[in-house]
């Protein structure tokens, strides 16, 4: 990782989603921001890191993946063919035998996945977030992150050892702590209600999967008479902290709750689609109305891969498939992928842009790989978003330092090919099985 | 392109979709045919070009991608956000003004994407066939294609020009001809029933679109009493070489008449939804059935890429959906991309398999990049059909041949970038535009 300035020169950049690509274009950053953007050469500017972009290179804002899973890349490809409910029996099995040596190696080989595919920041919702926030701090991107509280836990108690996690990891300017409740079904209400209050109060992201599968809207309405937002605005858990991930069953006079408490969307269409969950996500009315929409990959268990730019296709499809007409368009994913997640998630102002004051958060994308090609300032949106899902960057900066380049990158496939290969030998070690108890989370809190 | 011997050693390998995949295997190619598969050295293995293995690479059957319009690398990212009717006139706008050269650099370029994804072979549906089969020729790949018959045609002379074409194009074993007619609403139907009978006479693929949209269903309804699949049948254009493309408005019973006449029907799901032609491609009932399921990326003006990884997982994704569950799973989809596609194209029996006298079509692919790992025997179907969409082979065979090895890999990736900075200023000399009239063709039929 490199701290010095760094210059971008002769680029073409889209400074973000909707925005007018700019040709032959020169980028300094330095002191972790964005500080020149135009045709000179600004003083200073050829100090410390050039890069030359060339013809098959463009600039691009970082994705920020707002839903992850980020261990679960130890579960990839494993009990791929089931529908939610089954397919968690078979994931609870391996979690309750895995430590935190797995999470680490599960998160660093996810953290790799995503810088080789333009993310720089991830919210994660998963055991063991220590090894998470290590992974994220090695390698150096953003993450998001906090015990996850699930199963039999006392809600006083995982609230507030969740708090205390939130104050104590968020030291720098990369890791910063979220209130994690798994969902209405599987965490106590008052897991729920205090969670948010407390990230509230320490304005942080209150996480939470909501309205992802019909059984869970029909059993909230068996259970406590109420959809599953309403529930949460009951609790006073929405807000412009809440954080709602999935909502592919969210009525449409639900979304009207959201708007009002100002709280984000996350859309996971990939794993939604793998796990059969059907629905709708209403991608179109949430961003018209105004409600701030976010992209996520979801765990690699149920997607099973990591890639931004495959998930910003996969929701065009899905959604005009849906509407059975085009209205979601190129911009609205980019839009969701970059400044959506970076609002959801809570980062610094500027985030998923590249403009002077915008952390130095940016990539350099190589786009010479024959499926990204023609590609011309006209259709560089679209060729992001419909035709990249080999596009892998070149260089990746996040807070204005690299954390990937030429210089690193074999090197970070090498430490990805080593993780992989030793959650391969965990799995083969504990063999199939399921259990329909969820493991109870945050330890301290298990009754 | 090399024909010596071919000996894969120490290999993880997937003989078919569905089979068990088998480690430490070796694999001889000769004479254009896989020859042996073992645990041993056979005579001769090596006197030719051996590839080992090792950790990071995986033998699996080439894929066949069974609907294209390949030269549309042209339009990729060109008017994108629209549906099918309005998206049409823009490409048609193109289609008038582009001439042979740019077909064949369209179609250059096309051939190695889909070499790079680990596509041995096309069929092919676009203006200007010879250039087409020029680049799939100079390449080294297996194409299925002819004349487009289409727009103000006399169907007779259309047909006939098309029959000539098919005689005159299948010389070699990799490329054969297809009676091309673009629909029951783009083409008179006289060429439809004179094209089909034409294509039987020969033994060859009879290629058409149908039933892509609910207009066109309702215009077939309308015109003539008939629904499209059935409208084919009363044409006497529904056989074992008829290949329907698209059929996501096909009614049920349908079906019934495409079992019975033994068609092949092809799935485009990324195509579909992004031209929100919605409708649901019946993929489980037809294969349960006993049809025959191919899969296509279609072009790249409305995919936009050519990448059946990508295809395998978005069918599972859009299936999954559609259905509300999960009985359509990752090896279905294999099994439509491989020998799926391969039978629609009357391809040489074996083709999509790794087996003892099966034409020596195979893929080495390296699945180094982090998103593919981990990678065990028990998740490697898993991996390929839902995290492969970055794998990219070290080695491809055609025939026997080797067609893209480490030794050609940059040259072809740079023929690619020339044959996409040529295709780019074309479209800027041409500028935007539309036009309602499709082009004629094949030309020497036009009225």
């Amino acid at each position: 990782m490199v701290d010095d300035p760094v210059f971008l020169k002769n680029c073409l950049v889209l400074p973000c989603a909707g925005c007018e690509p700019s040709a032959r274009t020169n980028i300094l950053v330095d002191d972790r921001e964005i500080r020149y953007i135009g045709d000179s050469e600004p003083p200073g500017a050829r100090s410390g890191y050039v890069v030359e972009c060339g013809r098959r290179h463009v600039v691009i804002p970082c994705f920020y993946n707002a839903h992850t899973h980020a261990a679960m890349t130890l579960l990839r490809g494993y009990y791929g063919d089931a529908e939610l409910h089954e397919w968690l029996r078979h994931m609870w099995w391996v979690e309750k035998h895995m430590g935190p040596g797995e999470a680490y190696l599960g998160s660093k080989l996810a953290v790799i996945e995503m810088l080789f595919s333009a993310t720089c920041g991830f919210m994660d919702m998963y055991f063991f977030p220590d090894e998470a926030a290590r992974a994220a701090r090695e390698l150096g991107v953003r993450a998001r992150l906090g015990p996850v509280i699930m199963g039999r836990v006392d809600p006083w108690r995982a609230v507030e050892a969740a708090a205390a996690y939130a104050k104590r990891i968020s030291g720098d300017d990369l890791v910063g702590g979220v209130i994690n409740v798994h969902s209405i079904y599987a965490a106590p209400l008052e897991a729920v209600r205090e969670g948010h209050r407390v990230a509230q109060e320490l304005g942080i992201p209150f996480h939470i999967h909501v309205s992802e599968t019909r059984r869970e809207v029909y059993e909230a309405k068996k259970r406590y008479g109420l959809f599953p937002v309403q529930l949460l605005d009951k609790l006073g858990a929405l807000s412009k902290v809440s954080v709602l991930v999935h909502a592919g069953w969210i009525a449409s006079w639900e979304l009207g709750l959201v708007k009002e408490k100002g709280a984000s969307l996350v859309h996971c269409p990939a794993s939604n689609m793998k796990l059969a969950t059907a629905g709708h996500f209403p991608l179109y009315e949430a961003m018209e109305s105004g409600i701030n929409v976010a992209l996520g990959t979801d765990g690699a268990a149920s997607n099973d891969s990591l890639n931004m730019f495959s998930e910003m296709k996969t929701a065009v499809l899905m959604q005009r498939h849906s509407y059975w007409d085009t209205r979601v368009r190129a911009k609205h994913v980019l839009r969701a992928a970059t400044t959506g997640s970076a609002k959801a998630m809570m980062l610094p102002s500027g985030a998923g842009t590249i403009r002077i004051g915008a952390p130095g958060d940016l990539v350099v994308l190589d786009v010479s790989n024959p499926s990204s090609q023609p590609l011309r300032r006209d259709n560089l949106e679209q060729i992001l978003v419909y035709s990249c899902e080999k596009c892998t960057p070149s260089h990746v900066l996040v807070g204005g330092r690299i954390v990937l380049s030429p210089e690193n990158r074999e090197k970070l496939l090498e430490e990805a090919a080593r993780a992989a290969d030793e959650l391969s030998k965990f799995i083969e070690k504990i063999g199939p099985g399921e259990t329909s108890e969820p493991p109870c989370s945050p330890r301290e809190a298990c009754s």
